[in-house]
């Protein structure tokens, strides 16, 4: 069967501000060492998989120029944009009825399109397993993380380590992110993994899905793929995909599903949560320094610094975040850097919005 | 007798970096709340004792674009300009020759440009007591503050409480830099103020002195003397002091002279002697931030942020420097304002002149 991967870029993170703005969100950013995006680092680790003409990009309408500049081999028809955002089950139920016009039946690898895998090819045979398993029936497929500590900014995904198919385990409960105490139970447990966000199924199945727990969406995407080809295809998809109410995949379909399946994937997976990530993931330097730019360091150690044009001088920093760009400076000590959103809030109340 | 000023502003600073500049230092930057400039501020505050017309400024020729700027009432005449740094001791005595061609004799204030003084009702009269002192007779009559901390950054003048004239005491010595040892020791002796570099004396007195200490010095400034008024007054000033060997008043001329007197002075006295100053002058919020630009704080405390055009986000900050400049941007934990020198020695290494 036809393999397709599905690319979710429509997101607006906040948390690489001042880099990441409401018209360049994370998925657009490089934020390795190779300077390739997010996006383009995406695409590239899935093409030994899935051919270029198959792979296909949901975004956000606003983010299709981007994403045209970013992947210029990518057929343009292979861009499905979003008059606006509804989270994810209807940005994946778009994406089903688009492969499914194309392709009648098609295996589906729904990836988000700003994390980091850093084994490729331990991540393309887990994910070839999940097709597999994806293709034996009317499975969903997901792949989890084993935690390396008590998270409590993931979502889980509660295994049942006595049922498998293949390398895969039967499913027994989607949960959201737990407090501390209880992220610490599900990692003393063994049997809970992170929920990565992705996911992989026949077009056939995640359709069949959404008409069992989400009917309305199920409807108006089937408007939507009736108009695919037709003349009337641009306004049908404005008009009925702001009528989707606005729901997670995780919510409206994996937690009440049955048949869900999880492969452990150890791929080195980085979901690059935050400014913190960048000092995780890029080469630091001998006092745990990560600097680009026109830096000068003095007395600074595990700071990383993200220099544009302008002079940087550092004197006695530690644990610092420093983030420069054309119209905005960030400094933030590491213990904050959730609050950075709280910088955001500041600026929408005091009504700023060139700098959101 | 006539009472004229000479202000010093030949000063290069590097404190206040990246502010102040080679072609910028601290004396011409504003660094209060006030906005004028700290030598404006000094002028200013000298006016009720001294016409704007006796007050000279010594500096270096190529600040005297910037004083004539900030100073646009003063006469140009009374800017003297030093075609190189030679430290104070020609720098005053320069001051003195030509004060002693325009005025005979005259009591003669030398006022460093760049510190603050609080009350100026209270420093007028200090000042008018030690021109008193300095007109009775040959004396060199000095301002010295008292300690209130062990300040290993000052120069001290130890006095004698029993020798008075007038409010003055009778200087037994000057003394360099202490270590923190002895700082504390001066501290608990009450005999030591410390050295404000504030000197009060007539014109004659303070050449005779020169001519006593410093001879080659002193015949140097004669030359200078003879020229002024004439053809040939710029080139003898360029031939001669050049000559001049650099010397501090205070090693040159107090450390050995006798008759000296010392007035203690509380008038609110702040060298500014780092951005740590900057942060105790300007009014703070209730967080004990001082902030200035375009700048939004979260969870932020103690720091001193100025900012220039571009917004600067500060998370979870305390104790910090922070400084933008067009070029250049700093930002330095308060435990650490005395290592900004190395961040221009590092510059001048990598000859990234542009910097200093």
């Amino acid at each position: 069967m036809k393999k397709t991967a599905l690319i979710m870029a429509g997101g607006r993170g906040e948390r690489f501000w001042p880099r990441s703005r409401q018209n360049m969100p994370k998925q657009f950013l490089s934020l390795t060492d190779d300077g390739r995006t997010m996006l383009q680092l995406t695409v590239e680790r899935i093409q030994p998989l899935v051919g270029l003409e198959d792979i296909f990009i949901v975004t956000n309408r606003s983010y299709k120029a981007l994403v045209r500049e970013q992947l210029p081999s990518l057929p343009e028809g292979n861009i499905l944009c979003e008059p606006v955002g509804r989270n994810t089950a209807p940005c994946i139920g778009l994406g089903a009825v688009y492969m499914a016009k194309k392709y009648g039946d098609a295996v589906m690898m729904v990836l988000p399109s700003d994390h980091l895998i850093k084994y490729t090819s331990l991540f393309l045979n887990t994910l070839s397993d999940a097709c597999e398993v994806a293709e034996q029936g009317e499975h969903l497929v997901t792949l989890g993380i084993a935690p390396d500590s008590p998270e409590t900014g993931y979502g889980y995904i509660k295994f049942q380590p006595e049922e498998r198919l293949g390398r895969a385990f039967a499913v027994e409960r989607f949960v959201e992110k737990p407090d501390l105490e209880t992220a610490k139970a599900y990692l003393a447990s063994e049997q809970y993994l992170w929920n990565s966000g992705m996911f992989i199924w026949k077009t056939s199945t995640i359709l069949k899905n959404l008409q069992a727990y989400l009917p309305e969406t199920y409807q108006g995407l089937c408007r939507i793929g009736e108009s695919i080809g037709t003349e009337a295809e641009e306004q049908v998809l404005e008009r009925e995909f702001q009528e989707l109410p606005a729901e997670s995949i995780d919510y409206g379909v994996m937690e009440k599903a049955g048949g869900i399946y999880i492969l452990s994937g150890a791929f080195g997976w980085d979901d690059v949560g935050s400014w913190l990530a960048v000092g995780r993931i890029k080469r630091s330097n001998e006092l745990g320094n990560v600097v680009e730019g026109n830096v000068v360091t003095v007395d600074t150690r595990n700071t990383t610094i993200q220099g544009s044009g302008k002079l940087i001088a550092a004197v006695g920093l530690e644990d610092m975040i420093v983030v420069d760009s054309e119209d905005a400076l960030l400094i933030c000590e590491k213990g904050h850097a959730g609050d950075i959103k709280k910088v955001l809030e500041n600026l929408k109340i005091c009504n700023r919005r060139e700098y959101l």
